[in-house]
């Protein structure tokens, strides 16, 4: 996405928690209210994986077209971190970047909870995997896929995230197409990581749901230590494989 | 969307009449004849609440393409609305947009009540929450949410529809995709909310149904009232937190 | 799309032949071989009438992004006949135009037939609605409508496709979208009417499967009058309605 | 996509190995991942063949749009194939290019297998077809179709994928719209072609996954011959329809 530096830093960090917002509050409010719909006359209507998929995939198309050009619509601690080891963004903005991106993911998942608890029949069950949209690995897998798993998948998918991003916010790439790429390449992310970890590639998503679920908590770090890796690997190896010649 | 001065008012009533009657045709089209489809062998063909999502959301992004350097693409009196309060249309024409959009709501609405009339056993059901694509709370909503939880949840939705609105038609941001982020932010917002209150943030959508169901008719005014809110909140905040450097 | 004058008469034919080709074989390829699909083990894994609406659309979307610069990317009898209405195609271009989508309709229709041949419990059912992707109302109709229901329905549809296709093609609309907008409006337009009609909007698609399937055929004259009509409503009124001030 | 004499031999080679890992990854991810998933309580959740054809086009989309730049995004052996012969690839590329792309679908099956073993239950079954996502026909066929219906659907899947392809980075087209284009042409061919053959139209894929499972290895000279026989045909076909006039 275009130059981010004449924005005041507070527009960026405004832009940042806007588009984190509506990444938790679209994507896991989608998995939270309508994945799993049943009419009571037995009809299956909820959205089920692919609608989830889609929600969080379009958060970001559509974040990304409306705040991208202010703060450049990271809305991950994971690609702030990717982006800045692809010398893409200045030092001094990761941690003011990061932190927005928490408090933003929190403040979600917190109206979310209301928004949810309007239901009579609402409640987290920790025992239960992906309860309120939590990230887990082992008996907190959707499907009962194990640490390695989750650990390879978060780190590969991850990885694959930045790539995209990278290649396609370089300068040689179509103009104007890096938010829906970059959107769409989350979906994929979901539509096959789902059933694994309920996909995360990105903390503060992972951390906000788990603010609420103490089961998922403990299994947190695992989603903010993957993306890191995943992360870093791309955003060290893309200047190598795909430097423009000078 | 681009410079809307040039086209003459008729022309952009005109615009705002088609777009409203497709956004309430094809949205509340493919919820009432398409959304629970069994097929007599038993085989669940229908579309779903993923169904409903895409239909709402295309309708605007095709719209938009459409009719968008005519009229600015509302279709919807609470963008119109917020979109005033940003100051990016003059106040003389804010009355003449929402009296059309609730028009061709209604007009829209009873085309597809004759359409359904056509199966012999179509009939409006007040009881039964979502009958004919009404907007409900509490008893009317789909997932039985209290008034609560659709307020805020219309409230959340219409601000960040009218967010994205703003930032990418806002001059700094990518040309030509806006109708492509704001079809489908309504797209996500349609996967969060069918669940809660069959999804609004759209008062002439709301309207032009409930006029075919008296109950839904009772609960039309949250349906008016939230959506004023949140695109108050969006139109108002828009231009403080992201307005470009002069 | 851009100036079709450029390309000899053959290259557009050839053109419009390989479009509509793609959306009959793409489009009832979907509905016929994986709409209803369940897996041995009871699970279903068919795309419905979801996957269908997205098939058909997309169809027209990647076909007149790699055709439309040839000969416009009509693939349709109606959309032929609306867009010279509009005065958009010379008047001796129509008869070859229709001629060339007939006939690429029923070709693909009999690949489809080869290769849904090869399952062994193939069979055209003419008492069923909608078998071999036919087009039907009142007995013929997947979700039993009548024929008015029918009638009115392709008629809206058909005027509100033809609206989008002059719209988008407009010189004043966003460049290059125009192939996006039209497929997805032609997803949206399925996503309504399948239960109804199965969905035609064009005659050669209708003729096409009707080939195959007697029962279809003694109906397929509404899914050339309904779309017709609803052609020339749009092409005819574009220009009062929409037209640039000199 | 654009000129691809640029980049050094070395960048184009590790985007097509970035991207066909992409496409194997993602798509085989989500077919053995996420396509049948069902809940304990016994709702289905996953994704279904519409799920597994939107990933595998879309990771084509994503990869095209972050990579296309750097190697013309083929990321599968016949459309490089097509693509020298319609001239637009030097001889002296194509054997790099498809070595690159066989080893990156092995890689990313590897990597799957590695993944999907983390689920206990998780068995590769010879006699089932499909099973790890892959390509069959006859009593492998996920609906049992024969070997002359994957013939001939696959070639003729394959052409259009390529017309698609050819047409779409064709001067004359809308620019920076191909890889769009060329990403949802792969996810109508799957919406059509999965029952028939689980859909291959690219070799690389169809051996990466063939080589964990013997049965379909026995089968997988059809999907290097039939994805050949398609590209040939369009490849050679497409200069003598549309050339530009000189």
């Amino acid at each position: 996405m275009p130059d981010v530096s004449a924005p005041t830093l507070f527009s960026r960090l405004a832009a940042e928690f806007l588009g984190t917002f509506w990444l938790v509050f679209g994507g896991c409010g989608a998995a939270v209210l309508a994945a799993g719909f049943v009419n009571p006359d037995g009809t299956h209507l909820g959205i089920g994986f692919l609608g989830v998929a889609f929600a969080f995939g379009l958060t970001v198309l559509t974040g990304a077209y409306a705040l991208g050009h202010l703060s450049g619509g990271h809305f991950n601690p994971a690609v702030t971190f990717g982006v800045f080891l692809a010398g893409r963004i200045e030092a001094k903005a990761v941690l003011p970047y990061v932190l927005t991106q928490i408090v933003a993911g929190i403040v979600a998942a917190a109206v979310l909870f209301v928004v949810a608890s309007g239901q009579s029949d609402f409640a987290i069950d920790p025992t239960a995997p992906g309860s309120f949209a939590t990230n887990g690995y082992g008996e907190l897998s959707p499907g009962g896929y194990s640490l390695l798993a989750a650990l390879v998948l978060e780190i590969v998918l991850t990885a694959v995230f930045l790539w995209v991003i990278l290649g396609t916010t370089d300068g040689r790439a179509p103009v104007g197409f890096a938010p829906l790429a970059i959107g769409l390449t989350l979906t994929i992310i979901h539509l096959v990581a789902i059933p694994v970890t309920n996909t995360s590639v990105n903390p503060a998503r992972s951390l906000a749901v788990a603010v609420f679920n103490p089961a998922a908590l403990a299994q947190v770090w695992l989603f903010f230590l993957a993306p890191a890796i995943g992360a870093a690997i791309a955003g060290l190896s893309y200047k190598m494989l795909f430097a423009a010649k000078e």
